[in-house]
């Protein structure tokens, strides 16, 4: 039986994980692979960017999002899956070094009508900086199984 | 000069890019190391979930549609960056070695009055399978640089 199911979730908290330190070497082997733009790969063509310097993919912060929200609370949890994404904001620049915390506000859940056994929870996840200053923020709905439910 | 600059991006056109097969390896390398849930590293564990069996996280397809949009327009292009994602369904699963085609459709496009030789594309990015059915589907506005503006 998992120790996190739908009914543990409770509508309007907001809890943090982390933090966790984002390298230069993380972001250079994500770009590599996933999203080789010179402002991801290489320091000083990045200066002459929007981005004003070498800064994660925005694709690899919500990979990084996704490994710090597994590790803080999905891992022995009845999450199930999702159906997508609501809204993915790169509201700043995500450098190298920078401490990450992982902020989860639970905005609202309800049982699922569809899928007995489960529940449905929404969540928004923000990454923070050191200054508390939010540089990237997702809203995902996430399946849960409900302990009495047997979902999982 | 990059080839492909706002000028050349055509609003309501739709072309496609591919195809690149996604593997089994790949598949277990990005869950290990940013979302390794059990349908997502293990066939076996796979079968018990929602899923069905093995199938990519939505984070990784994501990060591939990413990679085929790099190699099959944005490489060399002005594109400067994205503010985020509108909207991103996760609509059916990625199997190991499916033959994933990226289709784009151009759904809108302005000039930027906030930055000055720049403007916003909107694009709708859907990864197909062989039958041509939508498997993930993200809309996501790009800024790219204008030929006549200097911005890039």
């Amino acid at each position: 039986m998992p120790r996190i199911c739908f009914e543990d979730l409770e509508e309007g908290t907001v809890d943090t994980f982390g933090p966790r330190a984002i390298t230069r070497e993380e972001i250079i082997a994500y770009a590599s692979e996933y999203d080789p733009q010179p402002m991801h790969l290489d320091e000083e063509a990045a200066r002459h960017t929007m981005l004003g310097g070498l800064a994660a993919s925005g694709w690899h912060t919500c990979s990084f999002l996704m490994r710090m929200m597994y590790d803080g609370y999905l891992k022995d949890s009845s999450a199930a899956g999702s159906p997508g994404v609501e809204e993915t904001r790169w509201l700043k620049p995500v450098r190298p070094g920078t401490q990450l915390t992982l902020r989860r506000s639970i905005l609202d859940k309800r049982v699922s009508r569809s899928r007995p056994g489960f529940g449905v929870v929404r969540f928004r996840w923000e990454l923070l900086d050191e200054a508390g200053v939010t540089l990237t923020e997702v809203t995902c709905p996430i399946l849960f199984g409900l302990r009495e439910g047997g979902g999982q």
